[in-house]
Formats: structure tokens, sequence, C-alpha cells
């Protein structure tokens, strides 16, 4: 998958400068690039900021947690896994999961190396479906896990079928499996019919299935979360973030769902005291503020809803979007177009099939300069 | 080597519980007790906590971080990067070591994790010299790399020679050698001819040297550190944290300082935006204020001479220590003193050797318990 990346160009080595492993040459390290135009509707993040009450009381939180900084955290985040639990509770109406079966670390990229390096490794094999994330291959390169891609159904939908996902299991028989709801960079979420015949069809082979949630609570009305499936699957791993819903992208908040054996492994392979007594703290104080946080997912979604239209109105074949960011068909001229929006100060991805563009939804000022912006780049 | 577990006994798995690696099998969550005590010194803590005017600079500048929060945290981090480097020129005497050559990680934990994976991986060898630091094998555990062990040598100096280290070299041919100064559990710094003779060993072989200074800041007066060592090799890592100098073991603050390209190396297998934008706030203020901080190492070094001079008095032997903690022999009885210890309110470690018991330095009212329970504990 294209991806845009910012690897500085590296210094030349001076003798005796120690070798990496041999299948890191060439490599260059994730990124997409960080500039500071006047709309960033590319890495998907949440437009609002926190509001200066929010931000105070994190502060707050902060200064009274300093006071035993210099004591190791707590390694189990006990207050802060009920805490989440709680909310989950409350955004998809299931009952709240115990302390025990909800995992935290820094960010969900932390999250699934810890599942990889669990469930993964040498000779094992995780299975995801193309277009995904562009991470996960690096989290299975990184926990020495084999990662294959089957493809998702055609454009513009992408979707994905459970015979589809069946004979892929059957085809490369993974032990790791990651399905994506909705899916980035498509949009598309997953009919809960596929993760149950997944997790069946991984269960006798005590294979693991994630789904990825990470943008779930964009997902529109009527579309059920795999949180609902979690007391059929001991095999069933719901990952969330608080990067994007709770607009938190800086904190470094992913967590997971799970039975607690599975959270049980994840101890093992844990750095211990991983998640830091002011990553607590914060995460925590945005819970508590999650009515404040959560009401500004509903502006998103109603805003990805207007903007999927208006690009449909423009004659662009469009991905069904669950999630807080919309893929949208350019053609041939994508390059072009990419740098012509970010001439004009507004800057997308250039990710996801040949042809296609994905733009995360901002601030309605964000999405009005998108669209005027589009209008000139690329006039319909 | 002996350590203190905290393992819950895992829940009975339901059916389809997927099957973590094979090699996991059996092994527990690495963890000290977090038990609270009247005083705890066992896992080497920094005993002051914050002054509340620090506690107060740390609320304020995550406030200030807070209203960005929604978006990604600078991902090159170059501000904190630069800060530490300016901190260990003043700290070491060497010229401040430019952002390139600074990398910063949740915790020495990560650091080291990070330089395993990009130096280390299936089929290379680590070496370390023993007893060393438990958590060494987890970090090749967890990265698939062989650790082999070669000893230190006898009490009650734990002494490390260049001989000893050459000799092991040529024996395991290691494409990543740790040594640690002044080394945990033992507290025993490293005399540089060591360094300079395994940096010169490993480079005709392209092999990674790093120097684990994690207590390096309570190093006796003359005794120097790895990082004077920098210029003249381009295979030395040395790695450090705030955890313990800087009285931030809450807030998960390691990095280290070596050859840009060994930390273009790390860039490729990070974690992308591993470092929350809170971590790099209420790092860049604790360096603010490291007068404050950094005073209170004096008094904790002068806390460890003169309780090493104490434990003589009583008989023991008690290994040389340039750290924030002292190793001293108890024999045979050691389980029932670390508990009697206990008992009384004390929490110090078992650990190391057969018959050797760690402590950690606290408050001079903390180290006074326990020489008063250490007295009732093992009267002499």
């Amino acid at each position: 998958m294209p991806d845009a990346r910012s690897a500085p160009s590296p210094a030349p080595a001076r003798p005796g400068t120690p070798a990496p492993r041999e299948d890191l040459a060439g490599m260059h390290p994730y990124g997409a690039p960080q500039l500071d135009v006047p709309h960033m509707l590319n890495v998907n993040e949440n437009p609002f900021p926190p509001s200066p009450a929010l931000a105070a009381a994190m502060g707050e939180a902060v200064r009274e947690a300093a006071s035993c900084l210099n004591r190791y955290p707590d390694r189990e985040f006990e207050a802060l896994r009920a805490d989440l639990g709680a909310y989950l509770a409350e955004e998809s109406g299931i009952p709240a999961p115990a302390a025990s079966q909800v995992w935290v670390a820094n960010g969900s990229n932390e999250v699934m190396h810890q599942l990889l390096l669990a469930f993964g490794g040498p000779n094992r094999t995780a299975l995801g479906f193309a277009p995904h994330y562009s991470m996960y291959p690096e989290y299975a390169r990184d926990t020495f896990t084999r990662w294959v891609a089957a493809d998702r159904g055609p454009a513009p939908e992408f979707a994905l079928g459970t015979e589809q996902v069946l004979s892929a299991i059957a085809e490369h028989s993974p032990d790791v499996v990651v399905l994506t709801s909705p899916n980035n960079p498509t949009g598309t979420a997953l009919d809960l019919e596929i993760v149950r015949a997944a997790a069946k069809a991984l269960a006798p082979r005590r294979g693991l299935l994630v789904v990825d949630e990470a943008y779930g609570e964009f997902r529109r009305d009527g579309v059920p979360s795999a949180l609902t499936l979690l007391p059929e699957h001991a095999n069933l791993v719901v990952s969330r973030t608080m990067s994007k819903a709770f607009a938190l992208a800086g904190a470094r908040v992913g967590y997971l769902v799970a039975d607690p054996a599975i959270v049980d492994a994840i101890r093992i392979v844990r750095l211990p005291y991983h998640l830091s007594a002011v990553t607590q703290a914060v995460a925590r104080t945005a819970i508590a503020h999650r009515a404040e946080l959560l009401s500004q997912v509903a502006v998103l979604r109603a805003e990805r809803d207007a903007l999927a239209e208006h690009l449909r109105g423009r004659g662009h074949q469009v991905a069904p979007s669950d999630a807080n960011f919309i893929l949208f068909h350019v053609g041939e001229d994508r390059h072009r177009i990419w740098q012509a929006l970010l001439d004009r100060g507004v800057l997308i991805r250039e990710v996801g099939p040949e042809g296609w563009l994905r733009v995360s939804l901002g601030t309605p000022e964000d999405n009005t300069a998108f669209r005027t912006a589009l209008q000139e780049a690329d006039p319909r």
C-alpha cells in the first residue's frame, strides 16, 4: 500500500557502526508527515481539542499524581480498567467488563504489539484483509510473526463476507486473525455474523480473533459492536482506543477487552510498569469528562454523512464510512490533487488503493475548507 | 536468580481460549510485590517525592499540553532530546549530545526492548554478566534474542575485569553486550578500560555495546561515565533513566545516547508516537527543575556511604556500591530476615546471589527504620 513516509536521510555510518537485523535493511520509519498546516485532515485525529475546563482538570490530576511520581506506577492500573469497563457498558449496552477483562497500553500500537508478542511470534501467522491499516505488517514484523493479507471485496464497498473470511482462514491457517470495524482506510464496518463465524472457525485450533474497533464510537446507528459477542467467544479480543472518540491521540491510550486468560497472557510479555501514573491520571480524567468528549462524536458523525453525500454529489465514488474519515475516488490524478489540496492548506492522506484518497473529518470549518479546496483542485 | 514474583493464580481457561506462544507456557509476569508499607526500600525508587512547587509545575505543563491532546504527539520529541543532551553535558562534563544522538522511550524497559529489537532478534545473541538486572533475559525473550550470562567476579566485590569480558565475548560471539554501571543488584561500577576493550572487540563484527547507567548519577566522586567514551566508539550506547536520579519512576522516562545511526535503526522498530505529549511535558518540566531533584541525589549518596559503613560495622559483607542501593550478606537466613523486616514495616528485596539481600536507600527516616528493624531481625 502506498504511504507517505518521512524518513530523514540516514547519516553516513562511522566505521564500527553496529549492524541492525538484516531484515531491517533499507526500511524506513513509519511516518505520516507532521506538517503544520491550517487543516490537518490526514491522520484521523479528532479536531476538537479538550476544553479549557478539561485541560485544567487534567493538569490538576497530574499535579496530584506528581506527588508520588518518585514511585513506580500501579502496574495493574485497576482503577483505570474499571473506569473503562463502566464506560464500555454505557457505550455498547453490554454488562460492564470486569477489570480482569480489560487491558491498557500506550496506544493501540502497543496493545497490538503485545497481542502479537503473546499469540504470534516465529512460525506463527497473522491474517488480515487489505486494504488495511498500514501498521499491521509492522506489528507482525516487530514480533517476528508472518503477516498475510487476503483481499477485501471490490470498490467502492470494500466489503468483507463470511465466505471470504472463512476461506482465507482455511487457506492460511492463521494463529491470529485481525478484523477491523470500521476498517481503516476504507471506513467499512463489519457484520457481526462474520465475527461469529471467524471466532468459531479459529476456536478448534485455539487461534485468536482480534476485532480492532479503534473507530468504533463513530459507527452509524444500528451498527453493533463486537463487544456484544465477548460472552460467546473465549478467543475474541476487541481493541479500542481513546485517541479518536476521546480526542486523546496525544496521550497514547489504547485498550482491549477479552477473556481474562488472554489478559493474563499479555501480562507475561508486557514491559513492567508500561503505563505511567501520568497516563493513568489523564485517561481517568478524560473518562470522567466523557459527556463533553462524546458529544463531539455526534458532530463528527453528522459531518461525515454530510461530506459523503457532498462527495457523491460531485460524482466521486465514496466508500461507505462508519468512521471519522472518508475514502473517496479521484482517479489517476490523486497525487496532483493531494498536493493541490496541501497547497491550499488542507493536508489529507494519500493512502489506500490507487486512485483513492482519504480525508479525516475535521471541524465544520475544516470540512468547508476541504470542500472549497477540492473544488479548486478537481473542478467538477 | 531468585526473585519475588506477584502472579495472581490464572483463571481456569474457558473452552476455545487461544494458545499463547509455547515458550511462554508456565511463565509468570515480572513483578516485585507492590505492598503498601511504611518503608518501601525494595525497588530502588528515589524516596523523595517532587516538591509541591514541582508538582504544580508539572500540572501546569500538562494543562498546557492538553490543549492539543487531540493531536498525535511530536513523534520525534526534538525539544526533550535537546533538553536531555544539555543535562548530560552538565552532569558528565561532555559536549552536549545532539538531539540526533538522543532517544527516549517509556522507561529503560522500552529503550532496552527497542535496542534488542533492532540489534538482536532470532539467531542473534546478547551477553550479560550475572548477577544482573532480572529484566535483561525478559528483554531478550520478548525480542527472540538468545540471552547468555557469564559470571561476574566473586563476592563481595562482584567485580568485572577486562579479561573476563573479552573472553566471554570470544566464547559467545554476541551481537549485543550489556554492561551495567553501576550494576544492579550489586551496585558495582565499571572501569572504563573494560568499556573501551569491549567496544573495540565488538567493532570488527559490528556488534553493539550497551552500557546501562540507570543509576549513573549516584556514582561516587571520580567514577567516570561511559558517556565520555561516546566520541571514540560508533558502537557504544549509554542508557540512562529519569526514574532514579530525577525521582520520576512513575512517569516512565528512559533514554539513551549513541551514534545517530543507532538512533535511526531504533526509529525503524519503534512504535510510532510511542512517547506521549504528556510524558514529554512532564519530563521537560523535571529537567527544568533539575537543581531541586539532583540535590537529593547528594543526600542519597551520603546516606548510602553511611549505611554501607554501618552494615560493615555490624559484620556484614557489603558489595561496594555506586548506586542508590546496597547488596549485603546475611547468610542462610535471608528469607527469614527479609520477612522479619517486612513484619516491621520495612520492605527490601530478596534478590541477588543466595545469602544476600538488597536494600534501597530511603529518606534518612527510612534508613533509620531499616537499621533498627535489621538489628531486631538479625541481632549482632
